[in-house]
């Protein structure tokens, strides 16, 4: 008889290790069910912000694949709108709750993949369900929005609340349907996820587009009027608004496995091994936003919610399941956006991660262009790097640039991998012609002024 | 009294070196003389075909640093036209030709920098000097392509010898002013610097364009009528051009050196050590065009020319002369350029390397975007890896792809750099947003592939 393998949760993650492991184990010899309590499977949450803008024209582009898709072509079976509300490792069953058909269903299981994924943090003034206020993760959060953008009476001021990746993208998209856009932020800058020194150069960007920027301000509730939303409160007073798009980050969602026991660690997040099993109860995996992993630089554990570590982590503990060998080695941080035109990317720690992990440091920052200076199209480009001192070992790095400059951090995120010194980057040879670089491409640039840096520091 | 440097070649190489000498000792502890027999110092070669096309406006714009810069802000003294015609290690000294004063001049030297770069390869065929034949390493060379383009009776057939980077740059460049392009090349496909798989797409490209393709060709001759070029004489018959361009590549400008007693290495070129230092002269350092590199991945010396290297190794003979400590740890052989809209990229080994230097390997070819596939915009590229069997490490990489392709060479090329193997490449940290890369980068799924490959190569 085949065993049979019950997934959590039909995301990313989920249906990865699921589609992984069918690749090892035929359905001979392995049942595999996954229980989404949404609509979809496998989904580009990251991809919403530009459904919505307008720029991917329909949901359905940002749907991987469908139920349908898996079971033709995987033989794997996928319960949409079946919420698991109990996990019995003792009897090896899950109960999950049919919410549209009702009542419950029951699945033994030989093989769990915990993968529920992340949910979005909602302070107190947020529960109440005011009409015009929307979260921004699933695909129906987006329709909901799309909706009421397009009802009478029509929106004109949206707020965006949080300046994370979803904040600054959101406020970019609404600003497409031709609303006046502020963004609410409370920390001193919007996009915290750089240095402050970097972030202004965001924060400029983004005013340069008429997005109104209010840092510094704690959101303390919403003011309704006839059943809508009218205007944000905040610390420093109200701020109108007809259309609000909360973008506060997200906490992985543990509830259920805590429930069953499943053990969470010290970033709130489920505790996984190397190969995506939960320590201490066999047979169980965990993957994606629910979990937390090891950050390769502070060597401390990190929820670092991401569609891309989702997808590798799920692909790791179905190969496992499937039988094969595979590891999950860590996260080093890496994260890239655009703003406007403006792109943002970056690796490692940031200056007050690498204080809180006990580093000395030096940072440099270094301005260039993303091509010869005199090919046309030569735009500035700013490259942040912090290096542990004495060693010079690379800790982090970030480039904001208007072309090309987003996707540059990769080669900086390899060579953080690879536990290189800013002495070796120097040498790194790195692909140069005159419509690509300059003859020092900005990231070599960065690496001797930050050598340089370290001559100077007194050690 | 001050030491003295001197250097003979003021390009990138040569002048990098002085800079850096300079910026750690003063002008009363050396005295720095360079000799350049051209009209200029310090430009971008590489450069020249976006000046011809007419990309870049202004031939100024390609020169970084001119004589006068060198004088007042480094106190750095450049003789231009000034030819070197011998050197004296016993005596310590150089003897200088004045190619426009006339007479020579004599100059003896502590430390010397040989910088003479390379000199393009010329078939007996092409020494004659046919009016309207034209080299382009100079930016004499592109005026007087600019010049003849111009001239009474118009050109409008114009043939490209070469189908290397240089070759298909220019090929590019008199496209642009609406002639009817040719390329000629003796291979089977133009590019050769990627395998024949990826050279293909290029060929494709470049016939897309208008640019007629002929390759297995040989050329033997030149055909004048009324002084000026009219026909390349190939092996398979004459093909009419009124305008030629030869791009056959390079070879070290050695003669000078090995003249003097200066080891030349099996590439050809001039044999240096890890710091620069010309093995057994002591005070004598080598950089640039004119020397040899340790490739890192073959282990083989190997004489690559390009504008980066040269900056870096300049940059350490001078770090050394300065008295510090820096080494050029050798080269990878990365290259990236476009054709027309095309982008290539390439590290490591090609195929025939891998062969030539022994190793066993698979090849993969993985076909992607550069973005989500439902973000606008998102374009086909195409990865192709080469990874030694059974160990997996990274011996080589291409990149063939339509937007944003040809610099993701520079992860590969840190990930080759560090020796890492395909399997450890499939959990790399890169940077995922959907307007830069599907959830899976190209670089991922293209390491994904290679590790199924090994899986299923037999070992």
């Amino acid at each position: 008889m085949a065993e049979r393998m019950v997934v959590v949760g039909g995301d990313a993650a989920g249906m990865s290790a699921a589609s992984q492991a069918r690749r090892l184990r035929g359905r001979d010899d392995l049942e595999i069910v996954a229980f989404e309590r949404g609509h979809f499977t496998s989904y580009s949450a990251c991809g919403i912000p530009y459904w919505v803008s307008g720029l991917v024209p329909g949901r359905d582009q940002l749907v991987a694949r469908d139920p349908a898709t898996f079971r033709d072509r995987f033989d794997i079976e996928v319960r949409l709108r079946h919420e698991v509300t109990g996990i019995d490792l003792d009897r090896r069953e899950v109960v999950a709750r049919d919410l549209e058909g009702g009542g419950e269903v029951r699945a033994g299981f030989d093989t769990l993949v915990y993968a529920t994924g992340a949910t979005p943090i909602q302070p107190g003034w947020a529960r109440g369900g005011v009409a015009g206020v929307f979260g921004m993760q699933t695909l129906d959060d987006g329709t909901a929005l799309l909706d009421w953008l397009d009802r009478e009476p029509k929106p004109r001021r949206a707020l965006v609340i949080g300046g994370g990746y979803i904040g600054v993208e959101m406020a970019e998209a609404l600003l497409h349907h031709g609303l006046s856009v502020d963004l609410v932020e409370q920390a001193d800058q919007p996009m915290s996820t750089v240095d402050p020194d970097m972030g202004e150069l965001v924060a400029e960007a983004m005013r340069g587009t008429g997005i109104g920027i209010r840092t510094g301000r704690t959101v303390t509730g919403l003011d309704e009027r006839d059943g809508r939303i009218a205007a944000v409160v905040t610390d420093e007073g109200p701020i109108p608004a007809d259309v609000v798009v909360l973008g506060l980050g997200v906490r992985p969602n543990t509830a259920l496995g805590e429930a069953a026991g499943l053990p969470v660690g010290p970033s709130g997040a489920i505790r996984v091994d190397r190969r995506m099993r939960v320590p201490g109860t066999p047979g169980v995996y965990a993957a994606g936003d629910c979990v937390e992993s090891l950050h390769r630089v502070s060597g401390m554990p990190m929820h670092i919610p991401l569609g891309t570590h989702a997808n590798k982590q799920g692909r790791v503990a179905g190969i496992n399941i499937g039988g094969g060998y595979a590891t999950f080695p860590g996260v080093i941080g890496t994260a890239v956006t655009k703003v406007c035109e403006l792109e943002v990317g970056r690796t490692g720690l940031r200056e007050r991660d690498a204080h809180a992990a006990g580093f000395e440091f030096v940072t440099v920052l270094a301005e260039s262009t993303n091509r010869a200076g005199y090919y046309p199209g030569a735009r500035p480009m700013t490259v942040k790097l912090i290096a542990e001192r004495p060693s010079g070992r690379l800790l982090g790095a970030q480039i904001v640039g208007w072309s090309e400059a987003a996707k540059r951090i990769d080669a900086l995120a390899v060579a953080l991998w690879n536990n290189m010194t800013v002495d070796e980057m120097t040498a790194l040879d790195l692909g140069y012609a005159p419509p690509y670089a300059p003859v020092w491409d900005p990231v070599l640039i960065a690496a001797r002024k930050a050598v340089e840096a370290l001559a100077h520091s007194g050690r």
